[in-house]
């Protein structure tokens, strides 16, 4: 199959789901309102991620989907991911400044240069505010820490597929500790996600992967990343067989957090990180596609795990 | 009472937010962490004016905390607020512009300015996705429309007082139909809001306000929306009993979006719209201030009402 076959299905789907009411189209690739249903299908698989996370004793935080730049800044999120990046600019100016704003709005100008970044920027993944605040407490306990995030994220990547939207939701499970603590928790969840997937009667694969590092020296870092099988992905096909849809992702971090926030273990070794995180849009999109349209009409054992 | 013992008073309740751990704190005023008992208040809260509104029919959206930029700037925010509103900007650079982008940023240079802005902006108010979508339906049917919709909003004005966040989430209903039609709605949910408040045990004022217009111009905008009754605001003491928090706010737009968006009613003429919006961090604000950092203390009215 081409690449434009590939395309071309990703945005039938998308007009399909237009169609049936469950995306609002914006008039910007990417960028959707959901309806009642998309969300009620949201919510409960949200639920379902709670149900089988329960008994580890995660510390739930929920952050805002902005963090603090200079957090940011010092994640290296810029060095791998430049183009996916969103810095959250706003008008700083007195109102003759207002005056021209207003001006080159009227006459079709681009009135956003003058805009000047603020101290935010959009949450590229659910689990970036988490190591400040982890580190901010000091050494870990001696059982590590677990915490369970949930957050809309940006990526700058206008698509017509819509399993690649700009803004959409990340559900995680973000595991710090020891490096035997966090391989445990991701070989846990790599397990658990491929159950859960299972139980909602959807087909599973799960693959070794790696992020879309940017630039030529971002090929190396690719191909380092999937020798050492640092990311693995569950895949799912929605538009193609051929090119399923990862919809969660198994990431093992090694230092590379610890290091950077100087996170350390009980016995004052660098911290490990790993995390799950769920691709919610993709979760659903993949239901509607394998299910149908009307979530009334999923089969009995699929409405039962998701309604109960 | 002088601002400096407002400001005080703010301060130290977001200090004790914190300490309580019902705020985490990111180093960046107004952008905080929520705890997992701060999140159940929210989603209490939540579920409880879906039961309040349950009997009218609304139709539910749910949007992203972006929106298109196009139609961000037909909307006219830029008018009046423009000191509060936030644009995403993005790298749209090569290999070497990413390595100049790296070099700035490692000198503690300004790395930002080369930022583009992107076709997405921050949502100010979580109603204002939904007047290009109404619109684009066509002529309103006979009863109007009635419009369900919750999300994060933006809004730069970094500030110590936690009632002031520069991300906090907006739940709305709007009403776009006939002048009467939206009358009876912002009427009828004054009322609502009031008993809804009541019944969590919280103090209860309503009054006439105003919204931040920018500038000196800003000021006559300002005047002429309170002699017109064209805003009002539900009133609990968080901080200060002589200065309340606004937590709710009922407003009636007149024609101004039906005319921006040109949305007709099946008679042709040009839709009124009004909404109400519950700002969800300041009414959980105003619960732990009241009745206590811990829930599971709250009077037994109070629990039932949220948690049924």
């Amino acid at each position: 199959m081409t690449t434009t076959d590939v395309k071309d299905k990703q945005a039938a789907y998308r007009d399909e789901l237009v169609k049936q009411g469950l995306l609002i189209p914006t008039g910007v690739d990417g960028l959707y309102g959901r309806s009642g249903v998309f969300e009620d299908v949201i919510e409960r698989f949200d639920a379902l991620i709670t149900v089988w996370g329960r008994g580890d004793g995660a510390e739930v935080m929920r952050f805002p989907p902005a963090l603090n730049r200079r957090a940011f800044e010092q994640s290296e999120y810029l060095k791998s991911f430049p183009h996916l990046a969103g810095t959250i600019h706003s008008f700083a100016g007195d109102e003759r400044a207002h005056r021209t704003l207003l001006r080159r709005l009227e006459e079709g100008q681009d009135w956003t240069e003058d805009q000047v970044a603020t101290d935010v920027v959009m949450t590229p993944a659910a689990c970036y505010p988490v190591y400040p605040t982890v580190a901010a407490r000091g050494p870990l306990p001696g059982e590590g820490r677990l915490i369970d995030v949930f957050s809309y994220c940006f990526r700058h990547e206008p698509s017509l597929d819509p399993a690649r939207m700009q803004l959409f939701r990340m559900r995680e499970y973000i595991r710090i500790g020891t490096p035997d603590q966090v391989m445990e928790f991701r070989e846990l969840w790599i397990e658990r996600g491929r159950d859960l997937i299972a139980s909602l009667g959807l087909p599973v694969g799960i693959d070794v992967a790696n992020d879309p590092f940017f630039g030529r020296a971002g090929k190396m870092l690719s191909s380092s990343q999937r020798d050492q099988k640092l990311k693995f992905e569950l895949l799912i096909p929605i538009t193609s067989e051929e090119s399923p849809t990862a919809c969660l992702s198994f990431n093992y971090h090694q230092e590379h957090f610890g290091h950077l926030w100087d996170i350390r273990t009980a016995d004052g070794e660098v911290a490990h990180t790993a995390c799950v995180g769920f691709g919610m849009e993709r979760v659903a999109l993949a239901l509607f596609r394998h299910h149908g349209f009307d979530p009334a009409t999923w089969p009995a054992p699929v409405r039962a795990v998701l309604w109960g």
